[in-house]
Order: structure tokens, then C-alpha cells, then sequence
């Protein structure tokens, strides 16, 4: 047996380094986000490909304690047939199960939880080419996206997580010496331990678009924290965190510890177990990435617990000036493009002000700005496959009803268009719509349109712009914000503006770091300072609360006469 | 003018050694402890009390922003008149008070911040004298305690929180360079910063009996991590947090920054300020020492806010066996009368086995216990100016109240008596009373009966000790434990059942270290495991969630062609 101790020796070089990159907050990555077979071998591709299509229409391999039945509910946004069942989650059971596991998994401590964890992850890896098909056919996400995304950068989130929890357990020794003075007779000593023990049952919930993405960190960090987890994803993409729930189980098991302390919590659409989960008594945390609307009320409801959201918001651009006004079309269209704008990040409100933005090829005025960027994104996704590969699949139906109210408004500058996929001739694609607006519209803009939908919106100034920004955020929150501007005391006031706002700030993005992009171990994702979401991914603030440090003391010889 | 970074300067030795001892947890304290000529001076203490009763029958000197007439609260339990009027706040106007200081005191950065706070608190070391006298006669503490609890060890919790505040906001670097290989091109490069941001307005709730060591912790690490006070001192209990807010505002004035960083809100008793504060929607952190029933009541009701809680419990110990019955006897004896019982800290459960327990003196019966108990307490207290000086006065009529009901009650062990006091005449001062009662009696034992009441609980054995232990505190909270045994197996049994019931654990006091104590930099105090308190005093968790890291980025050449 390999116990969590040998598993800590064996990755604590890694943990370590990820530590330190923490630390620095400079360029680091563990897992290589090129699909190549340079990096992953001859072979990976297709035996990636053949794991998940032998996956298909079967039982997923996984136990779920007390199951009842089972459950079908994913819909591949490529239009293949998936046909994939789970065992359907009873909730009471899931949670009696995990608590079973508490006093086990606290006895392993930090380093062996961190070892197990980190060996978790590695297995994940070798499977990455499997994971980014079951991501790609559940998210709609390109498959090279799904790749980096839900594979090598969803990884590096979660070895980040590790690395938080494990660095926030162990700041504090647990064996320490305290020895006070006495006047004139001998000092006071005594032996003091500090045990990490988890706040409870910790709850992760899983959306539709980034399954594995937004889910590890909150994995991760509850489970190096001394918490068992309960894995809730959405029934529109099951198949990415059933993997997941396999190998954690999988390496559990092999490591000695019960393969309850993760399982999978599988439900039809409606049945609401997430509900019914988090506000259980015994669940003390939830992890949730989705909706505003379900995001509020398991803030409002789930009182027993820590709720980290990842909601959505009114990610913004402000346009003041640049010079580079190509690299700034190319950029933007991208970022517009890019999984069809199904990203919590991706630029929905572009503020420019009436008179127009000066750039290294002329003044332009929002008129013509809007003709620019329709032709760069006609430009960006002229080509079907291109486009396709940049576009992903639409996710699901919401997601279509809003573009198709977007694209019969008034006032539209780039039209949503259908594109075809060669390999899969079922997909659902769709180029991005862009619609003109003024500062006055903010019953529309202030919605927020998750999707292929972007207003261009006229303001009376940059300094209207950055009112509009830092109100607009700091009431409806935002996990984004970009300026262009080439007048250092406009990119000073932007700051204040994102400061003020609580969002994070790109300034005069032209090349190849997009605004919806960020780099695990270097950016954060979200702050809790604005609406949008209640943590960063990740910091210390989300991995602190998933834990307490318990003290004992006993006097240590001599004990000083009283 | 000195500014905040010269401030920084000067204390910077100072907090690299706090930030050091928070780590190392043993014994450090910057603040000494003994009231002695030969640390503080041959005329500290005479000022001292020049200061203090200069203060009396007058108005006292700090400005508070909006204030409308005048409050007078305070009654000492020592019985001299106070008659010390401040300035009554008007609620609306300290929090737009604190808003406009946001930005201000956002600017300064962590460091600043932390130079502004040790400068705070060596000044306010300057007037421990003062201070003393300024707990006892609010708080009903004796001098000694006042000095101590009340002045130096406050002091070095103080310290210790801003040691936690500042490096956790300086863990991550305000500056950072990001660059990305790119495969056949320049890599990919970013410059980074990362700023701190506090939530927003932070209020301090104070308690009567514990006004600055309660308090000083939210206070500073509120401070440090970027948020403006409001300080809303307990009526009873207002001079020493109108002291701390006067030496506050006179730091922040002489280097240049809006006093109103830290403002003063006291009120009439039942004015409830308090809660129009807490549920403010700019106040967004809440520190509060009290009541269980305002404690949940903020927890539930301060939705838009952090709220950091410390409220009562059901203070434990395990009686199983013991090598040293005199020590146990005297520990116990004095734990249960320093302060009359007055803390939040003091064993309120005694549990012992029906047949007794096995000690260095032969086995003692339930009975033979409690005699002995009713003993030590009598030795302990039978001189009636030592009995004064542990005891102090009983701070409010509430307490009183709990008393004359116990006292009245079946299973007196020891009975409450009245103290006179020499030098203050009109003091109130009660020794403690200790009931007998069975496990059955939990109605009783359940409630808290904050003041110098105690049960002693007969259980069927130490195995269903541990289990009323456990599962009275998972229920009701505690903040102290304490366990004697001499079994290595009923310890660990004791150290998994305190882990389980998430409070920290004393074993086998019987020299001069006391379960209601606890040293800074050393013992958490509070765990927020159980229901007694949402945090320790203090620990990474217990600041994390007082500000936010925000981002900003911005590519540096060369950028690649993308």
C-alpha cells in the first residue's frame, strides 16, 4: 500500500515549487497545455479518444453509496449521441456517508491529504486526452480548448488550490514550546499541539460550461483542508467530474482511506438535490459556480455553511484611446468569439464615448468603431473550421434563447451567424452578435446576457465611461474589466475605477493575453469585492474558512511552585 | 509630520518580531505585564491615576463627526461615581464619515497601515496606567487584572492581530513580472500589480467586561487590512475604547491622514445603535463580543457584512483522575473565582464519574469533591483583600441576577458570599457558588450562567463525561475545555472528543497556568468550530476576510505577434 505519507514524499517537490510560484506570482505551469505528442506521447491521442467513446452509452464505472437507480442526462452540444448513466444520488445518504469519513481523513493531516491530492491530480493528467472529449461533448467547448481549459489549466487551478490549502494548514506548527519567565522560581513550560481539523461535509457544484475548471478549486481546497466532498455537477455535464470522482475514489482506495471522502451526487434536471445538499445541517461548505439567481439564494439559504460563489456579471470594456488599433480589434474580436462568449469572463458592456476613441489610425467615432470590430470578427471567423475551432458548440438552450433576443433587437452592428463543423455536422455554432446602445439603456446593459451577446454602448466621456463601469460593477458585480487608453492619467483613474469597483483590471490587451484568460498561480479569478463572486480563486480567504486550528496543552516539567 | 511609512520604519523591528512569534508560537510578549516601578517608571503609576481621575465628572475629549448632545452611562461596581460624558453618535453620520476615508487610508498600503497601528498602541501602552483604572471602574476587573487583561496582554493580542493583518497582506507581492514562452516567438510578458483593498466600514462591538482585550483584535485587524472603525463601546464599559479612539485619531492627525479613519459611536443603553450600524449597507465587517442572542441575532441579520462573533458557551472539564489533587483543587478553585467567573473563558461544567475519581490523595466521591472544591475555594478566598483583588467587583445587575438564582437553587456545594473591600467600600464582590447536579439535570447545565456560577455534574463514567462534553459543546458552544487524567488513554480519548466537539484543550492544570487564560501569540483563543464564536482570536482566518486583493496587468515589450 502507498500510504498518504509515501504519497506526500513522492510529490512534495511539486507541492513545494507550487508553493513558491504561489509566492512569486510569476509565469509557472505544471501540466503542459499543448495537446502535442511531444509532450504527451505517441499514443495519448487516440487512446484518450478511444477511453471516452468506450464510455459512451454504458454505466459509468463508479459507487455511489445508497444510489438509487440511475440517471441520463447529457446532451452533447456537437450533436452525438452520448448515452452515458450515473447512479442517481440519494442526498441523505451521500451525506451520512461523508460524514462517516471525518475523523479518518482529519487523522491523515495536511501533508498526506496534500500527497493524496497531488497523486489525484497526477492520474488525472495522464488521462487529460480522455477528459478534454468528455469536456468538449458536455461544455460544447473546441476540443483544443477543452484540452487547456478543462484539462492542463483546470489542473493548474487545482494543484494552486493544493498548494493555498496546504501552505494555510501548516503556517501553524503543530507541535510547539512555550516556556514563560517566573520571577525567582523556575518558568512556567509547557507542550502545545495545533490539529487542522475541516469545518464539516463540503459540497461542490458544478456548472455546464467549465465543469472541471471552476470545480477543483473548491475540490481541492476542501479536501487538503481535512473536509470530505460531495460532487454535485450539472446534469449537463456529468462526465467530466464522474472522471474526476473515479480516480479520487480510485487513489483513496489504494492509499488505505475510505473512497467515501469523494463522491459523486448525480440527479435528474429539477430534482434540486444541490438545494436539498447544501442546506443540510452537516454540510458546512458549498463551493457553486452558476446562475446570479441560485449563486444569491445559496448565499441567502445555505446559513450552516461557508457559500464561495462564482456568479455572473457585467464584464466591461472602457475604450479611450490606443495605439495599436488593430492589435486592440484582433484582441477584442477574439475575446468576443472565443466558447461564443459562454465564459464568466468575456466583455459584455463596451463603453466609448460619443465623440469617438483616438487611435494610431485616426479618430474613430462609435459609428465606425462598430464597423471595425464587426469586421474583425467577420475577419476572425471568415473561415468555418477556424471559426469553429474558436467559436466551441452553443451550450444549451438558454443560452440560444438569449442571442436570439439579442439578434432581433434594434441597433445590431455585428449579426449573429450560423456556422457548420465539418466533423460534426449536429453542432450548434454560432459567431457572436454585437448591438449598439446608449448609457441611458441600462435596463438592457445591466442585465447580464451569458452568451454570445455584446453591447457597443455610446457614453458622454471617458470620465462618463468610468462612472458608468465603477456603478454598473460595484451593483451588479463582474469578473473582468479591460481598458484601452494611451494617456497614463486615464489608465490611473481606471485603476481607482477598478478599485473602487472591485474587479480586476487589463490594461491595452493587443496581443496575445486575452481579457477572459487568466494564469493560474499568477492572476486571480474574481475578488469578493463586487457581486459576481465571494472569493478569489484561489488566495488565502478561499481556503481559510474551510478549516480551524484546535489547540492542547499540557505543563511540561518543572511546573513552578504557586 | 511623521508619516506612515516613517512610522513603519520605527516599528518595523517590532512587527518582523511579531510576524516571527506568530509562527513560532511560544513565548513572546512585547507589552510587559507587571505593573512595577522598575519597568514602567517610578511615577507611572501615580500619573496614571492623576490621569484618570482628571477625566472624571467631565467631558471627554475626542471629536466624533455629527455627534448630536451628550451620553453619560457608566456606574463603576467599585461604586465611585464616574460621571465621564462623550460626545452621543449619530449613526448615518459616522459611516459617511468612514466612507469619505476609504480611499485615503486604501493608499497607504499594508505597511503604512501596520507603522500607524504600532504607533497607536505604543502610545496607548504609554497610558496603561490610566488604562488600569479606566477597566477596573468599567469592567469591575481589580487593578492588577485591569493592568494586565485589561493593558498589556490587550496590547499584545493588539499586536499580534496587526502582526497577522500585515503578513497576510503582504503574502502576496504588490509587484510581479509574468512571461510566458511562446513556441518559435518572443514570449508572451506582463507586468502585475496587486493592491489591497479593504471590504469597506468595520465596526467594533464592545462588551463590558472584557472592553479593550475583546475589542483590540477586530479593531486593528480591521485597520491594517485598509478599513476605517466605527468603535460602538458596551455602555457600561465606554472610558478605556474613548481612550483608545482619542490615542487613535492623534496617531492618524500627526501623519497626515482623516482622523475619521476611527470614530467613537456611544449611546444611551437601549438606544440599539448597534444593530442599526451592523445592518448599515456600508458597513461590511462586524467584530462583536457579547451575548449569544445579539451574537446570533448579527450572524443572522448583518447579511451585506463579515461577522466576527465571540459569545458564551459551556466551558467543560473532565474530571477523570489526577497526580496532584492540591494543584488540581487550587487550579480550579482559582479558575472559577478570578473575576468572579466574569469570563467567557471560565469552567462553568464540572463532570466527574458517580464512583468518583482516583487521585494522589485516594479516590474521591462525587460528595467528597465537591466538599473539597467548596475547600479550596474557601482557603483561596478567606483573606478578604487577597479575595477582593482576585475576585473584583460583579459588573452588572445581569450577573447578579444569575447568581441570587442559583444561589437560591437545590445542591449547594458552596455558597456565595459578599467580599468587603477596604478601599472601595461600595464595591459589589460575590465569591462564586457551585451546584451539584446529574447528567440528567441538562436543562440546567445546557444554559450558560455567565458569573461566578458552576455545576458539579455526576456522570456514569469519564467515557460518558467525554460524551455530555461533546455533545453539550458541539450544541452550545464553548470556549475552554480542560481535562485530568493521568490515563494516556482517557487523554487522547479527551484530545479525539475536544477535536470532535471543536473547542481547545487544557490537560492536567495544576500550577500557575489557568484554563481561562490564554497568551498571545501562542494560544488561539476561540476556535469558530463550535457555536460559542465564528473565529479565533487570532488567526489567518480571522483577517482574511477583511480585504481583497485586486489585480491589474498590462503587457510589457515586447509583445508577440499574435
Amino acid at each position: 500500500m502507498t500510504t498518504p505519507a509515501d504519497l506526500y514524499a513522492s510529490h512534495r517537490e511539486l507541492l513545494e515549487r507550487a508553493i513558491a510560484a504561489t509566492a512569486a506570482r510569476e509565469y509557472w505551469s505544471a501540466f503542459p497545455e499543448s495537446p502535442s505528442k511531444s509532450v504527451y506521447g505517441e499514443d495519448a491521442a487516440p487512446a484518450g479518444e478511444r477511453a471516452f467513446t468506450g464510455l459512451l452509452g454504458k454505466q459509468f464505472p463508479v459507487d455511489v453509496p445508497g444510489a438509487v437507480g440511475t440517471v441520463s442526462t447529457e446532451r452533447s452540444p456537437y450533436g452525438i449521441e452520448l448515452g452515458v448513466s450515473y447512479p442517481k444520488a440519494d442526498p441523505l445518504a451521500l451525506v451520512a456517508a461523508a460524514r462517516a469519513t471525518v475523523a479518518s481523513w482529519r487523522a491523515v493531516g495536511p501533508e498526506g491529504r496534500a500527497g493524496v491530492a497531488a497523486e489525484i491530480l497526477r492520474r488525472i493528467n495522464t488521462r487529460i486526452f480522455e477528459m478534454a472529449h468528455a469536456v468538449q461533448h458536455t461544455s460544447g467547448q473546441a476540443f483544443v480548448m477543452a484540452f487547456q481549459a478543462g484539462g492542463a489549466h483546470a489542473q493548474d487551478r487545482a494543484l494552486e488550490a493544493i498548494a493555498y490549502a496546504l501552505a494555510a494548514t501548516t503556517r501553524m506548527p503543530d507541535h510547539s514550546s512555550w516556556s514563560k519567565p517566573q520571577r525567582g522560581g523556575e518558568p512556567l513550560s509547557m507542550a502545545k499541539t495545533g490539529t487542522v481539523v475541516g469545518r464539516g461535509v463540503a459540497l461542490v457544484i458544478g456548472c455546464n460550461t467549465f465543469p472541471t475548471w471552476n470545480s477543483y478549486p473548491g475540490l481541492f481546497a476542501s479536501l487538503v483542508t481535512g473536509n470530505p466532498v460531495i460532487v454535485k455537477p450539472h446534469p449537463g455535464a456529468v462526465l467530466p467530474l464522474a472522471i474526476t470522482v473515479q480516480v479520487c475514489r480510485e487513489v483513496l482506495a489504494e492509499a488505505g482511506l475510505h473512497p467515501d471522502i469523494v463522491t459523486l451526487a448525480a440527479e435528474e434536471p429539477g430534482d434540486g438535490i444541490a438545494a436539498t445538499l447544501a442546506t443540510h445541517p452537516d454540510v458546512r461548505i458549498v463551493d457553486f459556480t452558476g446562475s446570479s439567481e441560485f449563486g444569491d439564494w445559496l448565499e441567502a439559504n445555505a446559513r450552516q455553511a461557508v457559500v464561495y460563489t462564482e456568479k455572473a456579471g457585467l464584464n466591461t470594456v472602457v475604450l479611450d484611446s490606443t495605439a495599436d488599433y488593430r492589435g486592440l480589434l484582433r484582441n477584442l474580436a477574439f475575446s468576443l468569439s472565443l466558447y461564443s462568449g459562454q465564459m464568466c469572463t468575456t466583455p459584455q458592456n463596451l463603453l466609448i464615448p460619443r465623440d469617438g476613441i483616438e487611435t494610431d489610425a485616426g479618430r474613430r467615432t462609435p459609428e465606425e468603431f462598430g464597423a471595425d470590430l464587426a469586421t474583425a470578427l467577420d475577419k476572425l471567423l471568415g473561415d468555418p473550421k477556424r471559426a469553429a475551432g474558436t467559436l466551441g458548440a452553443i451550450v444549451n438552450d438558454g443560452v440560444l434563447a438569449r442571442l436570439t433576443e439579442a439578434a432581433g433587437s434594434p441597433g445590431v452592428v455585428h449579426p449573429s451567424a450560423a456556422v457548420t463543423d465539418e466533423q460534426f455536422p449536429g453542432a450548434t455554432i454560432r459567431t457572436p452578435v454585437v448591438l449598439r446602445l446608449d448609457a441611458a439603456d441600462e435596463k438592457t446593459y445591466t442585465r447580464e446576457w451569458f452568451g454570445p451577446v455584446s453591447f457597443l454602448i455610446t457614453t458622454d466621456s471617458t470620465e462618463h465611461s468610468l462612472r458608468v463601469f465603477t456603478e454598473t460593477v460595484r451593483a451588479h458585480g463582474a469578473l473582468t474589466a479591460l481598458v484601452h487608453s494611451t494617456s497614463p492619467q486615464v489608465l490611473a483613474a481606471a485603476r481607482e475605477a477598478a478599485l473602487d469597483a472591485g474587479v480586476h483590471l487589463s490594461e491595452n490587451l493587443t496581443g496575445g493575453v486575452f481579457v477572459n484568460q487568466t494564469a493560474a498561480f499568477s492572476d486571480l479569478h474574481g475578488t469578493g469585492a463586487n457581486p459576481a463572486a465571494t472569493a478569489s480563486l484561489t488566495d488565502d480567504y478561499f481556503v481559510c474558512g474551510r478549516f480551524f486550528t484546535l489547540q492542547s496543552r499540557h505543563h511540561v516539567a518543572p511546573v513552578a511552585a504557586s
